[in-house]
Parts: C-alpha cells; sequence; structure tokens
C-alpha cells in the first residue's frame, strides 16, 4: 500500500489518479472528530455540504442541521461543531446535516476518490484497519484551516503512518509521522501550542479539544455514499 | 520575532507582507548546500538562475558555470550540482552560475523579501544568529520536490525553529520542530527513508548526501545583493 499525505487542500491537486486511490479526511477541530461522533452515537447519516446556503435548504425536512463558521456555531440552526453537543439521545436514528469551515470543503475536494472516508483520533485504529483491509492506495488529507497547514491534522496523517508500518509513504507522510512519533501520548499537551488551540481556546470550548484528543473511542469508519456519511462498522 | 514555514513553494503566496519579511531558502539536497559549500570555499558570488538559457549566456564572460537537471550535471556546464565538486582551488575569488531544479526557482519567487538568505545544515547556527540579530520577521522557505513537500527542507526549517526557542512559530513549524526533534542527531539515517535519498542514491552520490548533514560546517550565511549571492561572515 502507498500512502501520500497531503497537508494542505490547496497541494491536492499534486494527487494522481485520485479515481483510484481512497482518501481519509482530516479535520480534527473539530468536523472530522464531530462527524465521527454523530455518527458513533448513532445517527443514521451525516450529509457535508459546502455552504450555509445549502444546509439551510434542509430546514423543515426532519433533518437536524449543525454548522459553523470561524469556529463559531450558526445562528438558527440545531448544533454548531462541538462533537460533546451530538448526544446519543438528540441523534440516534436522525439525519444530521453539517458545514463547517474546512472540513465539509475538504470532502468535497475529494468526492471523486475511489473511496472517501473520515478521519479522527477517535476512530484511529478503525481507520487504520479498514485502509488495511482495502488492497488500495491511500491520500491523507488534511483539511487544514483556510488552506494553511496545521498541527493536529498532520499529526493525526502521522498517527495513521505509524499505525501501518509496512505501507510505503511519501515524504510528506515521513515529515508527519516524525512529529507523531516525537509527542506520542502527549497529544493535548503537543495541541496547546497549535493556533487553532488559541482560537478555539480562546471560544472557550477546551473540553472540545480534549475529546478530539481521545484515542480509539469508537470502532466505526464514516464513508462517503451517494453524497452521505454512513457509519460502515470495522468488525475484529 | 515570528516564523512561518512554507513547505511547499506552492503554498507561497500565503505570506502576507513579503517585502517586510526575511526569507530563509531551503533545498538541502542539494542547491542552497551547494551555494553555502561555494561561498564559505572563497566565491565571490554565486548568480542563482532559473533557466538554462540564462546559465548558458554567462559562458565565455570569465564566469563558472554549474548546474542539473533532475539530479544530473548538465552537459557542458563545468560544474554538476555536488557540493564536493566546488574545492577551494577551483572556486576561490570566482564567480559561479548555478541553475537547479527546484533551488533557484525557490530564490526566484522570494525575491522581494526583505531580505533573502540561503540555509543548509552546514550553516545552520550561522544562519539561526543572523535571524535573531534582524529583529524582524522571517520564512522558512522549502523548495520541496517538484512543489511536493520533502523530508530534508522540513527537518532544516524543524532545525531552525529548535535553535530559535524564544520565537513565536506557526503550525507548519511546529509540525517541523516536532518531526526534527524526533530525528535528532540521525539526520542520515533519517533522510534514507525519503524520496529525494533513494533518487540521489540511485545516482551514486549518497557521499553528497552525508555532506549535506554535516552541522555547522561554516559560518557564512548567503545573502541575496543585486541578484547574486555573496557571504555575510556572522561574527560571534
Amino acid at each position: 500500500m502507498n500512502i501520500e499525505t497531503i497537508c494542505s487542500p490547496q497541494l491536492m491537486h499534486q494527487i494522481k489518479d485520485l479515481e483510484q486511490k481512497g482518501v481519509v479526511v482530516i479535520d480534527i477541530l473539530r468536523a472530522t472528530s464531530t462527524i465521527n461522533a454523530i455518527l458513533s452515537n448513532g445517527a443514521l447519516a451525516v450529509y457535508p455540504v459546502s455552504s450555509l446556503e445549502e444546509a439551510r435548504s434542509f430546514e423543515g425536512k426532519n433533518f437536524l442541521i449543525g454548522g459553523e463558521r470561524n469556529g463559531t456555531k450558526v445562528e438558527g440552526f440545531d448544533f454548531g461543531n462541538s462533537p460533546l453537543e451530538y448526544q446519543k439521545e438528540l441523534v440516534k436514528e436522525k439525519n444530521v446535516v453539517l458545514t463547517t469551515t474546512n472540513g465539509t470543503k475538504s470532502i468535497d475536494i475529494a468526492k471523486n476518490a475511489n473511496e472517501l472516508c473520515i478521519g479522527s483520533f477517535g476512530n484511529l485504529s478503525a481507520i487504520a484497519k479498514h485502509m488495511l483491509n482495502s488492497k488500495k492506495d491511500w491520500v491523507l488529507l488534511c483539511a487544514g484551516w483556510k488552506n494553511k497547514i496545521n498541527l493536529e491534522d498532520s499529526l493525526f496523517a502521522g498517527a495513521i503512518c505509524s499505525k501501518l508500518k509496512d505501507a510505503s509513504i511519501d515524504d510528506a507522510s515521513l515529515l508527519c509521522q516524525e512529529a507523531y512519533q516525537s509527542i506520542k501520548g502527549n497529544l493535548f499537551n503537543c495541541l496547546k501550542k497549535s493556533s487553532h488551540f488559541k482560537r478555539l481556546s480562546s471560544n472557550g470550548i477546551s473540553d472540545d479539544i480534549a475529546y478530539c484528543c481521545v484515542l480509539d473511542n469508537s470502532i466505526i469508519v464514516p464513508v462517503l455514499e451517494q453524497g452521505k456519511l454512513v457509519p460502515y462498522l470495522n468488525k475484529a
């Protein structure tokens, strides 16, 4: 298996033969951690949409709607982008529409991949196992922050590479893997230095960040099927 | 001091106010290591040019001409891009024209910076000291390989950040710094995993790579002045 890491969506055009590869979309703080939480708490599907207008078009149609812009919940929506909001009793057997600053945009640019799934520290081992079983090459697409490289997404790419020791990985993956090995076991403290931590902490949501750093609290893999993300249960 | 790291030249447009910032151009294998070697061995100046045609226009004008394309010396030139070729007895008090695949192109895209200098492991401490003394913000521009992120340039950016502990650094810099801290002291072995090592080793030039991994064999900083790189002696 070959793995390439794309540290900023603006480098995604470097990927050749996308339609033959799997893509893991990574937006740890917080879109992909939140999608994983929603589906792990029993929602039927998450519909990722890029624009607020598209999200609003689902209003009144038996959907829950969540979203943020620049880290803040959108007025009139049922939820923001905190994984802690989407409790089991609220989302079980529901359909959820979600729009976020960077995460859903990255899903959009990777939608022509052979397979698209969603990565978070909560399903790290499940994703790695899923990739290993798939017999294809993979791209780890870090959503970043407004196209800038960010620390937490890159570290997650490194965590995946550390799990898949027999894979052939490119230089960006090696960089992320070395960084992850450097901080391993100390993710929350490391992220305290990141730009995103400072942004989110100033909004008073460091509980979210602590949640997003928890490893392997889920065995599902969110996969994109006909425009919506559905839970794929990764059986042992 | 603020430090931003640009891991691929294709992300350089993210830098604001370039004309107020210093830029360190980094192409460890091998352009910037070679430039440092040439000036450390007593050459008067290195003229970095992007195209082969521009390099050839210096022929017959008392210049030494060096260059490579895709890792191989250009036919008819005096030198390739190996730092080991540019021995003191050959380059002392000479002017050298150099064109390389990625390095000179990165110099070109950063030429409007407030100051541009050249980074290599051979002048790591000299560069860090120079930055510290300069009282401005800095960009670490990794040349990469055909716009892809590469390991050795990113590790050098991390090495610089590790030297400048009081600087405020962005997420890309944090990523590189963590990676460098992970491999510290074991650069050559780490680079053995990189794509560039495989490419260069297959051309039989692993001696070059060993040379490019040596720390602090020079106290000069190559700086761009009126289109040419000249040695700035970093006094203790």
